[in-house]
């Protein structure tokens, strides 16, 4: 029965996921510093559903404190904003805003309004606004562009740490992913002392395609049916990535790391279709590598920074967190019906778990 | 004095860029099927300075007959929207919007509401926005954000043939370039038969600093004074340059012409400062290399295409019609308030001829 | 017993991967007109335990008739040569060559007196060659640089279709995957009609490390022990991915084909270590979008290519076969030698195969 | 009379780039601890006019104490060999080597000798060669290979501080720049310390084409004759630019002053035609961000670089460095006899002489 497993995580089921530690909340959160805030927007009769999920990077004007950061392009039919100025300048100065494709302008004018809040940033007249974006327009009434500058302002205000909430909430409440009802999931790595100590967090919006493989379970496979054409043409769709780290990395490193998120995407089946939009930003919240935006003229910027030869115990921490993190967003997902009367189904646990048992991949209970 | 150069273009007053011939408006909208729209937004109680400028690839639904593109990034402090998309498939799929840095949510949303106005665009769910900004801020209360949706809308809709008008005007009417206003500027080549015979067209919006240079003649270090410290210093700023081709390019040939664009820039005398956004977007209007978003499946796509070898010329022509689309853009503005009580004075056309005469750079007269 | 399995691969024993069916032999080679020579340079008394690995793209003289390609950088911690030309032109206009990292010289003028051998290249000045390199320096004398420019231009003409060599050969003589011997491997894989029919084969030289998974059976994580801190710790080593198709495809949806490989990579459990060197190059064969050097001037190239609508099929087949060729690789390779008095052991296939029928991913049998 | 203009720099004439002071020998030694090794292959009856240039960056062993670098790729018509391994990991371990187009295997073992010639390399088994190269066929018979891998290793023992050759020597020695002889340049620039004082200094290769302009006179559109189609279609050729600095600077910013350099080339009349083999490649020598092979594991690098605020000036200098040093590269060459007996003239300095003159573009005398 699927009541067993509804509102489990997963790693709770006893299905692992690599071979690190996780983070004490297995979420972005972990990371300290980091904060999640959803808003999610529901109403049936409208053929709404869909909504926002800020991450914020950490807790004081991120405008005047910036964070290095490093995107990585996975198949880029999407239409994040903000590319240009983070592969230049190497940093992030908003929080990060995921929501649906024709809503990027509610998200843009949202972090402004934000930025502009803070009375330091008085003078300042140029933002580089940092918007993820999935096509939600299986579920929700995209054409309607639901989401307002109010709502984005308001997820980012009401941001917080500790567990977050997954599936169909914030950015996720009308993502779909497998052909199943997607999410928002999220995971973490903590690394041991001796591999530098570092947490690396994850979270993602997944509404993208391809044979949905769990923990080397060809979940796909086995519910579609040969020859798989469905899944193979049904693969479009799209993923956010997002992560985050303690580690002192400079925007280099942080690219490299954002590149290990697609491989993570790999390992569960996905296959960056031509259609999806799949993006990895990848952020350091170590003060030491943060950018002052009022620094004396020039004053140096002085950092210790993690050395490549340190880097892969990071990237494969991202590697896993990313995997565990989509895989997550689908187990906390409910059937959810869409805004021209039909309805995406949750991922069938039951079957789900039983495929689990029978391939010997459950190594709790 | 200067009533006898005011409203004439350099090329008029007998200044010369290059060694190829011009189209016949020495305009983007010389290439076949260009438009140009411009939205002028003035209210100097309000301190509004600041507009729209949109470059309609051709005539009909561009959503439905995409144009291949390329764009480079020079120095990528900006936030210009659609680069990721564009990159990974090839085509822009909107007419390209310029604005000011913070209303590129306007741009976005009119774009979008342009995209959704064809009936046969009625199941589309995702647009690929291409936005351009500079930041208008010396002249423009920018954090006003004074441009609509609705602007946007207008600058598409009223888009057209023919002479472009240049200087303070559209998505130029606040900017400032090499400390003197600044604005939108255009120019043209048409290759000799023998070179391929096709037509390129740049359109700037010119924002940005560094040491004047017009054909060779540094103004800029003449109008200045030594140790020109305060250009350096003030080089900040952006510029948008748009190349359309009626060659017929792939979106890899493309990327290598907006490339060029960028060395037109530098003999302006441009130094892509750290604070400048300067973007590149090159698109070809030929209808054998256009996109149709509703091909048959398993369609290929048949194309007759320029080789690399052919390509030389292209880019002699691209360099060109930059340098001179930016010098335009000079010559045609005038001395404009700031809403800050200032007045940004327009080059001293005076000055400036006399030492293009001294340096027997003219050629007519 | 392993002698069970020793010289079958995978797919004889009934270990699957993906959902698409192979080509005839399972090969790059199944890609019409894809040639591959392999020359295996052994003296245990002198260290020696390397090669050269040759993948010849067409039968034509190649530098006359180049093939579009495209690379991806995975993890660049390598040395291959050749790649900026083929990002700007598109193409490649020699065969490929694999050896090891100290050897590229002797590979680049093995290319070259390759190309000066047709007497329709008298007068090339200027060679592209392409060239990949992993380190075998765990078993070979590497710094000795054993390979000759003979040795290259022997593996050239030597090259055949039909079935190819894998394990312990050619480039992948000295080569270590996973802490067991690696080698070359390759796969193919035949889309249905439905979905273009194309062929893609994939040849890989496995020289890397990570947490082996096999068909997702955690292989690496079995047979290594808590902590897994060797593993990850010794993760270092470097893959060459080599992509062909059948599919005319321009160089921009090569290089998205390329980075599909990477995907297959991630899901044999490979990391992308700092230390590994990652490359994938992605070529065609389709004589329709071959690039002639000597083409008239102004002549365009006309040519047919597939939609990026329809490139998922294609992406899904190189994930597949690139995941089916690194396993192949392994399952080829035989216990070795080291130059330092050492035994590389080859994977232990009894156990594996153990592992495999107890998670029940054995479906012949 | 040319012997009044002979031996004697542009500058030494009163020709002037742009407004900061150079270095002490306005030569890319001007950057303390750069030195520069050039070996010069003539034997005019073998046809042999060729050589090898190459810049070490500093005094210790390279390996073991590598210099952050970024690359630029202008037109990469090119066979750079190095570039995905500094991309990836932000430095470069060896001398940088420049030769000719076929003699690159020459290079990469003579670097590879040079590195095994340290003690302290005792068990190195991987080195990134970083090579240029331009295409010298047009007066050398470069299809002979005449460089040999002792050259190479020669240039680099012999490279040295103070004035540097320029002109027709080293990896300059064959080559051609807008239909003249061109060969290597260099020059330098200064920084004032409100600037933050540091040095830049760039070498060339000159071997392009395009319409060749000298300060802002246009001496290629005077020198050639309407319509200068000779000019375009001969615009074909290279150039190696490399940049170095004292500045501390991470990769990233690296990459941002090499794009630079590329400005400076437009400057003189460089088009970066599709035959252009444009590279830049640009290091910082100060000790402060070197990165040490052999560092502890887990060690941080602890570095203070110059902000993205900061780095406007450095990008000036670089512009105009770079147009100096090519400038410099023609003004330095000699006619040359050609492998196939005509002879490249060198740049006609009386008539180019006369021409600054006559535009006022001579600061002296």
């Amino acid at each position: 029965m699927s009541e067993n497993y509804q509102g489990k995580r997963p790693r709770e089921l006893g299905i692992s996921f690599g071979v690190l530690p996780t983070g004490k909340n297995n979420a972005i959160t972990d990371v300290k510093g980091v904060k999640v805030g959803q808003v999610t927007l529901i109403d049936d009769k409208k053929g709404m559903r869909t909504g926002v999920t800020a991450i914020v990077p950490h807790e004081n004007n991120i405008f005047q404190h910036k964070v290095p950061a490093g995107i990585f392009l996975g198949n880029a039919f999407g239409k994040m904003v903000g590319y240009p100025q983070v592969k230049e300048l190497g940093n992030i100065e908003t929080p990060i805003v995921l929501t649906n494709t024709l809503n990027l302008a509610a998200a843009i004018d949202g972090i402004i309004d934000y930025v502009f809040s803070f009375e330091e940033n008085d003078s300042v007249q140029s933002v580089n606004c940092v918007v993820g974006e999935t096509n939600d327009g299986a579920i929700n009434d995209i054409r309607s562009r639901f989401v307002k500058r109010e709502d984005v302002l308001k997820a980012i205000l009401e941001a917080k740490d500790g567990p977050v909430e997954e599936g169909g909430v914030g950015a996720g409440t009308g993502t779909k992913a497998f052909n199943f009802k997607g999410g928002i999931g999220t995971a973490s790595r903590k690394l041991p002392d001796n591999m530098g100590g570092y947490t690396v967090g994850v979270i993602v919006q997944s509404n993208f395609g391809g044979l949905l493989n769990i923990n080397g379970v060809e979940v796909g496979k086995a519910l579609g049916g040969f020859p798989y054409q469905k899944e193979i043409e049904s693969a479009d769709g799209s993923i956010m990535m997002i992560v985050a780290t303690d580690a002192p990395l400079e925007a280099r490193n942080l690219e490299r790391v954002a590149k290990r998120a697609f491989m993570g995407l790999a390992k569960t089946g996905g296959v960056a279709s031509n259609g999806s939009g799949d993006f990895v930003i990848a952020f350091s919240t170590n003060e030491d590598v943060r950018v002052d935006h009022k620094a004396d003229k020039l004053a140096k910027q002085t950092m210790s920074v993690v050395r490549n030869d340190d880097m892969t115990p990071i990237f494969i921490a991202t590697i896993e967190a990313t995997e565990e993190a989509i895989i997550n967003s689908l187990f906390a997902a409910h059937d959810t019906p869409t805004h021209d009367g039909r309805v995406i189904k949750a991922l069938p646990l039951d079957k789900v778990m039983e495929m689990m048992r029978e391939h010997k991949k459950i190594s709790l209970q």
